[in-house]
């Protein structure tokens, strides 16, 4: 039996030997995991048992950011080598699905998904994966940066969604993990700078040390106006609100512009209150984002190019055998902290 | 001095002489105006004295739905000729403002709108306006359908920004007088159907005199569940929000399909919970309507093709000497009612 | 062995038996087919034995636009029972591919074509196909208009990579099987009006039968001309060119509107000259349509609709036995012919 | 009478004076030019005395790409002030006119545009030009920039034509002055590497000074097999074809993915063939472009990010006396020679 990271219920966590399926079916391939990253959806599961109705109510491996090398190939595989190094998308549809035929497999409703239960993640050595949702990494892109595709390619996502023009002016409400990864990918799709609003100033230091993103703190400025001072009393083109509060989904009301669009990428626990009709005095779009679709070739391509750089977001990074240790690092959510990972092998 | 139907103040109205300006500027053109429609925004101004922040301070002239007959062209004008019937969009925007040149002069904050406080509207016997926002008027396009072009633009803007596919199955929630024109503007711009839903059977029966719009009254069946029902469990394509309140809102966010489009038009007093979650869940896009940009020629060709017979929600026309009279009965909203008209001449 | 319409060679056609895989996977369905239409593909490869680089080398059987009922259910179909009435979209890509996780599965280059050498098509009484490429027909649309989902397909798809917006003027150009259906699509799908021009009047006045639908004979008058004067010379906003002709697609490029679209629809045998500069000082659009995608429940809904009528385009039906003669009368392509059809099951 | 750089007819250049209007109406600014870019179409002009249609039958001033400052501010003015960096968008619409109230002001047929016969140009030391089409210049965006900000809008109205999502592979055919400017839009609009072909290493040279700009020399290698070696087989998902031969039209429909899309950026001189099919079998769109509408703003604010560098492409910069020098250079056409300016004040 393998051993894995394993969440046996909330605040509890062993590294242990698991039963866990290795059938190599037609279109997988095998892969030996070599990092991954430690997200806040598997920190919320450690430490609640759950997200909103997905409930861990038996032993659940962590872990979906993941990058690897392949092992072996199921029949039928023809675009992936044995060595290839990769990275993985860990939600997995039926593509026959309504939604995949439309291409927007993230929302087919049967979408099978890494560590979201009742489905085991992949901090364990090795995994088999879909051939079609594992993306060849180049020579210039590490293990490393191969894990942090995932939360990138949200980011790339929200910026997909936004539809952005070339020279488009951004804000990004609030400086977290997500936030940032947003504000990278706006940058890198067309965006000519980008505004970042927070509370805590050593996460708005994290994101200010791009270029063009420039820091706001909420505690001490009005968002809305900084960024019409900066946009000729226009607006942000783009707002993307990554606080999930309250008062930045209001924010971002007030700092889009006409005819702009708000994308809708934090999650507030509960609904909270929208001034329709003063997204209509202006006329704008909203969108929304789930996870991703067709997006880990695109991240992997603008990292390739050195567009963006999330080597500097790689806060700590600790071996399979500090799991635990990691986890419970994650779990401090030190302010300067985005991204601390797990490195499975040769450590 | 011409007359007019003059809001003195809060329910105070008075046919009566009133000073306006006449003068015929380049671009302008005279038009004789024929036929006004009354709109829930003249009657809440009557009723209330104001909306939102535009109070009614001094003497005002009501109308903005209205069509006529050139009668004199200003310099520069060679698309019009005297005589020509029209109809008119009461909005004048400056057309050197960034949003003016960008195609979406409706939320160009300089805009000058018919009946809006301080500007007059059209409830008199002549009017200069813009040549540039004045329509001719195809012969089988009467002046009462002319003068419901106003509404059922804001029914063509609602459908041209859902961006509806051939043959998308559309909810509109709430039948009143603009949600039957979103309904049959959805129809008309590629809707295989179209759901309606409405607290009351009479407006609900107005609505489905039409083909393929399908009455859902909210009090005895889940519209979610309706629509889902009829679309193979899919959901609406695109919801148009027309009823303005909390539980439609939630509805719409219920009812609409996996990467399908809510269009925001109803407008809610105070701002609404919005299940920001939900909405991502299925990672909708969200639209919102504020009046109509570059929808008037477009509406006149739904008309003239036959496509929407507007003349059924016609419920009833006074003579400009009962113009009060018409206001009254509109104040009265009786169910069945969709538009009431104040015919100027020859009456 | 199963008899079959099977093309020998070129101008060789047999009614015989012929073996036919019939294993049923897990996701099909078995489907007794009712109706076949014979499409111009499929006279092309009996008069001439290929269609560009796709060469019949082989005994294939024809067809390829299909309605049946289901007879069996492979394993993990949900959405279908067996006695549902149905129709089949003819290629099958793989679900895999890149292309189809994008949503355009219609170009994915290992797509299976019903009636594409190598591949049998369906002009056989029972097939085995996807369900998730089987689509169930409404209690109101026959075997007939079933089986004339596929060319309206091609119809909606031109339509909806148009991005008609409710109101527009469209220009078809080539009034054949192809150009009626992508007339009707326009309307229905939010064209106020649709121009079609041709040759020859007979097919006109086939275009014609349908409201809204005004037909020009570019033998007597210039198309560009009539469309400006009926669009107070702004021109279409949408021309789909649908004959494939050198001397139709500059008729396209002159009759467009500024800002507008051209769809090219027809297949010009060899490379055409194109003013491309013309294009520009319009800076149109131009959009290609290749076969179709997620358009099939689409088209369906518009026939359930009754929005479109096709069954006045089912020229004459002729019994499987007589399937032969179906083709020959397809060969002679008389201009009022639209479409001609097979009747598989009890005639 | 003011001094000017004054076309005479056909190859005769004179710098002299001429008579110019200089009435400040409402809504115009006077502008003290500081620098002016020699383009293409000016030399044009100075070699064959017309362009198209456009033929210099009179004395015409040149220049068209032009910065300077403020010097007076006509009545109605407000968003600019005596002093201000400015540069100005040379084509000015009837706003009034369908294109212009669509936002595709560029298409309007009355735009008038300097140094297009018989309108004059702006090589003269003072201009009248509307508010609405005269930029502000941050402080880091020099006036050799500034004017420079012309032909870079043509490459950004390609770029945000083509409607690149993050992380697009490009490929530009043609290193010329133009092919470089849609190049960088199209790197700073989200692309993550630009592949760039020309039969001339010189021109190549230019363009791969920048990073993630990967020239291709077509008389060397086959451009759609680099294209589609370097995206895993799957082809360009944009190209810009700015060479305007019929060879490179065709390179781009073959180098182009599928869904991908063609931006018909050059102008070939007479109709050029077009391979339809190839285009329809990748169903891909093709946009094409006339100069822009709405991108100074845009452009300017690229070059202020930094995002885009355009100094290394001024040449050489000659004094306002030496004019006739600076053309007389720019018809020499060294291959490596990007832009030649002039500088009017102070040299």
């Amino acid at each position: 039996m393998p051993i894995a990271l394993v969440l046996e219920a909330k605040n509890q966590l062993a590294l242990r030997e698991i039963e866990l399926s290795s059938t190599l079916a037609r279109g997988d391939v095998r892969i030996a995991v070599d990092t991954v990253g430690v997200c806040g959806s598997d920190v919320h599961y450690y430490t609640h048992g759950k997200i909103g109705p997905f409930v861990v109510n038996a032993p659940m491996v962590l872990g979906h950011e993941a990058s690897g090398v392949v092992t072996e190939l199921g029949e039928g595989v023809s675009h992936l080598a044995v060595g290839d190094r990769v990275c993985m998308e860990p939600g997995i549809p039926n593509m026959a699905s309504k939604a995949s035929k439309l291409g927007v497999y993230n929302v087919d409703p049967d979408v099978r998904f890494w560590a979201t239960p009742p489905v085991h993640g992949c901090l364990t050595p090795s995994v088999v994966h879909p051939a079609a949702f594992t993306y060849k990494l180049p020579d210039n892109v590490s293990f490393a940066e191969g894990a942090m595709v995932e939360p990138f390619a949200i980011g790339m996502q929200a910026a997909t969604r936004a539809r952005i023009k070339p020279g488009d002016a951004a804000l990004v409400t609030g400086a977290g993990p997500i936030g940032i990864m947003v504000a990278l990918a706006a940058l890198a799709g067309g965006c000519s700078k980008v505004y970042i609003s927070d509370l805590v100033d050593e996460k708005l230091a994290v994101a200010a040390q791009y270029g063009n993103i420039h820091p706001i703190n909420v505690t001490k400025v009005d968002v809305a106006e900084v960024v019409r001072a900066g946009t000729a009393g226009w607006g942000a083109d783009v707002v993307f609100e990554c606080a999930g509060a309250a008062k930045s989904v209001q924010t971002a009301l007030e700092a889009v512009a006409p005819a702009g669009c708000v994308v809708w990428v934090g999650m507030p626990v509960d609904p909270v209150p929208v001034d329709i009709v003063l997204a209509q005095s202006k006329e704008i779009r909203m969108e929304t984002v789930f996870r991703y679709a067709n997006m880990y070739d695109r991240a992997i391509e603008i990292l390739a190019s050195g567009k963006v750089d999330l080597k500097p977001l790689i806060s700590q990074t600790f071996a399979f055998a500090d799991s635990i240790k990691a986890f419970d690092r994650a779990v401090e959510a030190r302010p300067a902290d985005v991204k601390i990972q797990i490195k499975m092998q040769g450590v």
